[in-house]
This record gives C-alpha cells, sequence and structure tokens, in this order.
C-alpha cells in the first residue's frame, strides 16, 4: 500500500510541524548553543524533593494514586490549585498540559472558518493547534485590535475568542499594561466573544510589579490556562484551566473521550508539591536562576550586537525577541548558525503572515549562563559577518 | 452571561457524557457492590516496584526524567515495546493513554459523516469519541459486516475504519476467532479501509491460546492500540500505537499540538519497569488474581440467577456481558439496583441503536472476591423480585 494520504481526515490538510521540534531532530542540543527551545533549567527541577514525595504520595493514598480517577483531575489538586489562585474548586479543571487547554478550547469553541484573535507574533504551538482546526487565525500587531474586529464582522466572519499571553509573552517576552488588559475585556465584552489567557510564565517574574489576570477582569468570559511546567517540571504534563463552569463542563465531557482523566501519581505528587510550601521555595530559587540568565543574556547582547539590532527586555518569562535591520533573512541565515553551534528560532514561525524574517527569538532559560555569553557572542559574530557580506 | 451555548463548536452538539461516570459522582465506589466501571484491582499496582523504581529513574535519567521529551515517546520506552511486541522502533507512537490512541485516529482519518464500523455493542469510550467528531458509527453484531458495508457503500458513503477490541472485548468479554481476524482484515483489503485494533486487555489471558493480533495480519492497514493501564496502572495515562509509519506520521504532527508529549517520568519508570522483567512477574501474578475473580463471579451467577439470563464466559479481560429475559428493561431496574447498593452498566450504553436494555455488563476485576459473592447475590435476588412482579 503506497497511497495513505487518502485515509486522512479534511483538517490533516491543516496540521503543520514544529519548526522548533523539527530543530531538534537535527542536532544533539547539548552539543550547540541552543536558544532555540522553551526548555526550564534542569537546576530548577527539584529532583530530591520528587523523590521524598514519591514515598509520601505511596505511604499516604497507596494504590488511589495510581487507579483511574475523576475527568476533571483530583480533588486534592484542584483543592490547592484553588486555595492558590483564589477561586472556587468548581471552577478549576486540570488538563494534561496546559497544551492541552489551548487545544481542547479550540476544539470545543471553534468551528472551521471561524475566527480567533491573536497578538502578532504569537506562541507557535497555539497556532498549530488553531489551524489544526481549520480556525481563521488573525493575528494583530500592537494594539490594533478593535479595527481588526471590524473588519472581520464586516466580512461576516464570527469571533470566538482572543488568545493572548499578557505575562512575558512567548515569543516577544512582553508583558500587557493593565489598561490593554482592561482594553481587551471591553472589546471582548463589546463584541461578545471569549478569552483564552495562557499564562504559563505568570510567577517567574524577576522585577516591576505583577497585575491582574485578564480572568480576574472579566471572570465570566476568560478562560485562564495555568501549567506546572515551569514552576514545577514539564515532564509531568500537568496543566489547569480556570473559567466559569459553563464554558468547562464541555471541556469536561470532551476530556472524558480525550484522555479520560490526567495522570494521577503526577497530580498527587503536584499537589503535595505545593501544599506542603515547597513549590514557593522552589519557585523563589528559580526565579533566581532564571533572573541571572536572563541579566547575563542582556549584557551579552549589550556587548557582542552590532548597530541596528535592537531586542525586548522582559521582565519574566523565558524569551527575548530580537530584531535584525530589514533585509536579514533570519530563514536563509538559519543554516550557517546551525552548522556554526547555534540555534534560535526564526520570528517568522510565530506570526501568521509569515513577515517577520528579520527577527528572532532568544531563549536564556535552558543553558548555563557561560555558555549564553558564549552562545550570544557566537550568533553576534556570524550576524556581523553576514551583514558585511550583504553591504559587500 | 447566561446564554454559554452560544460559544460552543458543532461538534459539542454529538458530545455525550459517559453514564459510567455520571455513576461515579452519584456513588461512592468503596460503599456499593460495584460492578459498573472498568477499574483494575488495587492489588495488582505494584507500589513497592514504583517506590523503587522512582528512585532508579531520578538516579539513573535525573533531569532528563522531568524536562519536555519527544513527541513519539521516549526512545527508551519506544525501545523496549518495540522488543516486547516484535516490531520496529519506527513503528511505536507511545500516547497519553489508549483513549488518545483512539481519540486521535478519529481526529486525524475521520470527517464528520464518514463511516466507522464497530462490533455491537462496543466500547463507550470509543463511542464517545467517534460521536464527537461527528462520524457515523454503524454497530455491527455477529458477523454480519461485509452486508452492512455494502449497504453503506450503496448510500455513498465512505467507510474509514474498522474499530475492533478482538480480546475479551469491552463490555462483552468475547475473543473474535482467528478465522473472524482473517474475515475482518480481507474486508479492510478488499474494501480498502484501515483497521483499529484496541488490546489493552490482550495479556490478561486466563485460558486457552493465544490468537494472533490483527496488526499481525494485516501490518499495512492496522493501527494497533496497546495500554499500560491494565499491565501496570491506568494512573499513569500510557498507551501506545503501533503501525505504518505512513499512518503515525499524522498522528505525530497532531500529538504535537494535542500535548507536545507523553508524560516523561511516568514513561521512565514504565520502560523500566518493563524492561527489569516486573511486568512480567506482575502481570502473572495480576493473571492468577483476576482469573479468580472471574471464577468466583460464574460460580455466583451459576448458584444465584434464575433461569432466563444468561451470560458469557470470557477467557480473559476484565468483563462479562448478562442477558435477562425480553422486556426486562435494565436501565428502569437501575435505580432499584443503586439504592440497594450495586451497580452494573447498562447494556445498551455500549450499542450504536440503543437497543440491548435486557442486557448488562459485569466488572469483575474490581471488587474482592467476597464483595463479588455479595454482589452477585444481592443483584440476582433484585433481579428475581423484578421479574416475579413483571409476571404478577
Amino acid at each position: 500500500m503506497t497511497d495513505y494520504g487518502k485515509f486522512n481526515s479534511d483538517d490533516v490538510g491543516s496540521f503543520f510541524r514544529s519548526p522548533v521540534r523539527e530543530i531538534f531532530k537535527r542536532v544533539d542540543l547539548n552539543k550547540i548553543y541552543s536558544m532555540a527551545g522553551g526548555y526550564p533549567s534542569a537546576d530548577t527541577f527539584p529532583l530530591e524533593d520528587i523523590r521524598e514525595l514519591s514515598s509520601v504520595v505511596i505511604d499516604k493514598y497507596g494504590a488511589k494514586a495510581f487507579q483511574y480517577g475523576a475527568t476533571q483531575g483530583t480533588p486534592e489538586l484542584r483543592e490547592v490549585i484553588s486555595k492558590r489562585y483564589g477561586v472556587p474548586v468548581g471552577r478549576v479543571q486540570v488538563t494534561t498540559s496546559s497544551q492541552q487547554g489551548i487545544d481542547v478550547c479550540t476544539r470545543v469553541f471553534v468551528n472551521p472558518g471561524e475566527v480567533i484573535l491573536t497578538s502578532q507574533p504569537t506562541y507557535l504551538g497555539a497556532l498549530q493547534s488553531f489551524r489544526s482546526y481549520r480556525a481563521d487565525v488573525h493575528g494583530v500587531a500592537g494594539g490594533g485590535y478593535e479595527a481588526e474586529i471590524q473588519k472581520v464582522l464586516s466580512e461576516g466572519k464570527k469571533i470566538k475568542f482572543i488568545y493572548s499571553i499578557p505575562d512575558f509573552q512567548n515569543p516577544s517576552g512582553e508583558t500587557l499594561t493593565l489598561g490593554e488588559r482592561e482594553e481587551m475585556v471591553a472589546l471582548a465584552r463589546k463584541y461578545d466573544f471569549l478569552i483564552v489567557e495562557d499564562s504559563p510564565y505568570r510567577e517567574i517574574r524577576y522585577e516591576g510589579e505583577t497585575l491582574p489576570t485578564i480572568y480576574s477582569l472579566a471572570p465570566e468570559r476568560t478562560l485562564h490556562l495555568g501549567s506546572f511546567s515551569k514552576i514545577f517540571a514539564p515532564g509531568f504534563r500537568l496543566g489547569w484551566i480556570i473559567a466559569a463552569p459553563e464554558l468547562l463542563d464541555p471541556i469536561y465531557v470532551c476530556k472524558q473521550s480525550l484522555d479520560l482523566c490526567p495522570p494521577i501519581f503526577d497530580q498527587y505528587l503536584a499537589a503535595e508539591f505545593m501544599d506542603s510550601g515547597r513549590l514557593d521555595a522552589n519557585l523563589a530559587r528559580s526565579r533566581e536562576i532564571y533572573r541571572a540568565k536572563r541579566d547575563v543574556m542582556l549584557e551579552a547582547l549589550e556587548e557582542n550586537m552590532p548597530e541596528g539590532v535592537s531586542w525586548t527586555h522582559p521582565e519574566g518569562g523565558l524569551f527575548l525577541f530580537l530584531t535584525l535591520p530589514e533585509g536579514f533573512d533570519v530563514v536563509d541565515f538559519y543554516d550557517k548558525a546551525l552548522d556554526a553551534g547555534v540555534a534560535y528560532v526564526a520570528g517568522n514561525f510565530f506570526r501568521t503572515d509569515g513577515l517577520g524574517r528579520n527577527t528572532m527569538r532568544l531563549n536564556f532559560s535552558f543553558m548555563t549562563a557561560q555558555r549564553i555569553r558564549e552562545g550570544v557572542a557566537l550568533l553576534a559574530r556570524l550576524i556581523k559577518e553576514e551583514l558585511t557580506i550583504d553591504k559587500g
């Protein structure tokens, strides 16, 4: 049998491979200067806590920690999430990764051809999910949401939600101001659509003041997505959705057929980790680790990058975003950089319009400070060479 | 805001709640005689192995066991699955539960209105998933597949796959003969559709000879779904798909946006459990536990059930299927049984045609032998009463 394509559903035509995951297939991350992925630092994983908690969970819950469990998540984990974030338990749905949160929101709320608004650029994994359901994704640069909404509505299209990462956005590293959050909420209310607020980095803030979540401004129409990936460890694949029970109900029913329930042992480990105060202790340590790495990257950029290159100054999170002179093509440049041993993600992959080929996302959480310094210096040297060739 | 339904996608109209999970919400499973769920026996969970392996995995793999991992599954787990089942590693995709395997096959291969053939009755969680994508599900009783295929094709519909649980089927407990497997393969080749072979119970055989998998008869067009839920523990939410690389490729890309990768720590635990020989030791013990429970249930049925009631004699798995006299309505009877403290699942929930209201699924894996005896005796007494009332 050779023609397997005939078996595919129509959705498959809109699937696209993560270019980040394709990079990981080509190279061994530990052998190059990798600023490509969004991997947390291995230093932040509480290995000895996990070893100890594995035994604690087995002693405390026995077989229950390995049996099937509730589709909403274990009562214990929902309870500690509810307590930590000050929301009723009935508004907490545990997900098998916050990526699943994005995916299930798209599945449950969006028909093919319906519109999702996002910032421009935005998270690649969200774009993968949105497109896989054949949603009509409109990326909006700056604050131009209302103009875009009116254009979309005038074309007779239906807007289902805005997808936003308000804190230390992936890939830009930027944070929405309170005013921008309020404006987004006002638009959602005026034009009657939902907001999917993706908050994986919110608790990884290095400086500045914590701003209200969009959920807190519009709890009736916001689905707030949380993640254990950056505050515990990504290998557990655990996240949560906080939303009105009416919005969670179809998600709950959908999740029954998606995977029945989130991983149980992992949920008990996460609940114990959070409830025992270990999460806050580990988070304080992680913030210091990441802040230092960000500072090293900012310094190295300042020291090494040629004129005409600019970058964002994130107050938290794992990424910053670099803009090169107009005409520089980071996609063409990519093989040269990889051959020289340094990886980034081309900025155009985060956009809905294919532009931004003079931008790149740089991650500062994964490598050691020393390797960040070396990696940025190498990248800067290659960029300078490229700029000289272009002029020559 | 009151009208949340307007935000839903068209798929949501076809979602339906698992009646089994609704039962679990109503009653505390440990306080009634529960023959309703498909829960493995807590006695079979290797708690001390897991405690030890948690430390082994942390020592051996460190932070790697908690970082993001490959979408296909960890190389270590894919390798041991490949070795155990004698298939190339390139044909193994790890899934976040075998329920996800069912769901992703539907997502990737079936458009709304396209046909999936199943046995009649069949697994409820599969029906939930199929219907959630608005597939046209045709349940076929006995061996009538070819007649149904011709009928469906004559109506201009497209058949995408047969879904089959060949070993100790859920809910019937029945096993397809080699001839039936060969016939299914011949039909799939003749009419050019796929086969999704769901095999969660295959290694829980108590008697009789192991038959070839459907996959082994048609590796070019079968997606074989495996599960750790009955051979390790369901709380890990781990399964796998074995299939041609061409069929796995769209599943792999889809899984990137579904949840990026299966849980990593759990995958390392499963790989160590399997590779160290502990899985086989635990499986041998589990088979004895389950065989004894099945025998107790068969004996109790024989001793207690009135004339006119019949049941299947499964050679493995967790379930048997009871047929009551025509006219007996297990749905009407349900509240009476639950009030008296005994739970089952009504047989009609496993069908595509709503018939079978005189059948029920009984699980024998969850309760102790003593409670199985008491539960069956209680159920039989209630059925006798009901039959007397009906006659009176």
